[in-house]
């Protein structure tokens, strides 16, 4: 949830409890959930701010709340793929976990009422949703992003699968990562166990989410954390 | 349906009296109807020839044949739009008949156990279907052409809504158009009266599918027919 503050151009973003799935049409109280998006979440952005990426990530202000720069939010989510899996496994039928190299990456139009429809570059210049320069640089910062996380992930020995992204425009024009980077938004598997440390877990209903969610945050505040 | 012939590089096409929609689930036996397919593909291919655009049509052979070079076939349906219409309309909720300048570009994984999904650069080159160089080239012959076939028919008072086609390879290499060009691939839409003159009239059952075709095939051979 995302709320206005006296600074116009700072938003206070609160995580909730809760889960959703296909669409916000499945959705469940899980008590402590917000605490571990939010400190995940807080810690990469951190981490990319760190490493000169543009992301809207102000300050943690409590276990459930950040500041962040106030976007223009583009409506397209900005996927990017490093391993075969969920739409793209069905809609090809390519193995699932299949090593994608160089990764895949897809824009999908952000619209309840469409179903947020796959979407490719033509159709977003003729929608008017952003401009080819604008798509270059979309997919340029996407990239990088992923290359950053993935090593990231590959030091506390996870695999970053896939990863949905969400940007947006200051107010003096920079294209920035906005929303939020938790296992809510990408797909992670133990590179020792196998196991699904994602939103998976509750979208196949395999196993207690949170498990998985408290491995991620662990390893990163024992690798990036104070 | 395709031949082989004496020579292994040429291929005979024969257009059947026949009309299929919804990926072959709805097919039906029309009579004539390869008459005017054939007719009206021949007319569209030579015209290309004529305008130095590579095309695999060798020569008609008769009202419903034609020979044409043998191509390694790119699973790929490449569509050009010049306005909204059918899955682009449903897809992003566009008015109907919506000018899209310059024209919506899309390709589709051609594949009837997959239903033909759509798919993007970097997903062709994930799959192998493509390199970067191909696709590029694929764009911009299949732009091209759209713009030839679009000023003709503008001539014979004729919108080119969108239109479909496939491109191979020859033996020499070269990447060309092949299959057919009539009003089963491409919607067409007669400037004065307003009608469909293409093969929606037969996916919607608006009345006699042969009808527009007949109206095709007439203006392009009093323009184009020797
Ligand atoms: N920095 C930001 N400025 C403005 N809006 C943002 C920012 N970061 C994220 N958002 C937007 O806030 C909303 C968060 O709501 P969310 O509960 O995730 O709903 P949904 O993703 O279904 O739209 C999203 O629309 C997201 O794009
Ligand atoms: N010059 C060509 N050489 C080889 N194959 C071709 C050539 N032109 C078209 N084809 C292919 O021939 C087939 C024509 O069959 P068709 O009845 O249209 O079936 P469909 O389009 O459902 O595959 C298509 O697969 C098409 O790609
Ligand atoms: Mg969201
Ligand atoms: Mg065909």
């Amino acid at each position: 949830m995302i709320f206005a503050t006296d600074d116009p151009e700072v938003l206070w973003v609160h995580s909730k409890d809760q889960a959703t799935a296909l669409n916000g049409k499945k959705k469940v109280a899980i008590n402590q959930k917000g605490y571990y998006t939010n400190h995940i979440s807080s810690l990469l952005f951190q981490y990319l701010n760190s490493q000169d990426v543009a992301t809207h990530f102000l300050s943690l202000e409590s276990d459930t709340d950040v500041l962040v720069k106030r976007l223009k939010m583009m409506p397209l989510e900005v996927v990017v793929r490093n391993f075969a899996s969920g739409h793209f496994v069905s809609r090809f039928a390519v193995p699932n976990m299949l090593k994608l190299n160089p990764p895949v990456q897809e824009f999908y139009y952000k619209s309840d009422e469409l179903d947020d429809p796959m979407i490719n570059d033509s159709q977003i210049i003729a929608l008017k949703i952003a401009d080819e320069q604008q798509i270059k640089v979309l997919k340029t910062k996407a990239l990088k992003i992923n290359e950053s996380l993935k090593a990231l992930f590959e030091q506390i020995k996870i695999d970053l699968v896939d990863i949905k992204f969400e940007f947006g425009i200051t107010k003096t024009g920079e294209l920035v990562l906005g929303d939020e980077l938790s296992p809510d938004n990408m797909r992670l598997v133990d590179q020792e166990t196998g196991k699904s440390l994602d939103k998976d877990v509750f979208r196949k209903e395999t196993g207690n989410l949170l498990d998985g969610y408290a491995v991620v945050l662990d390893r990163l505040q024992q690798k990036i954390g104070e």
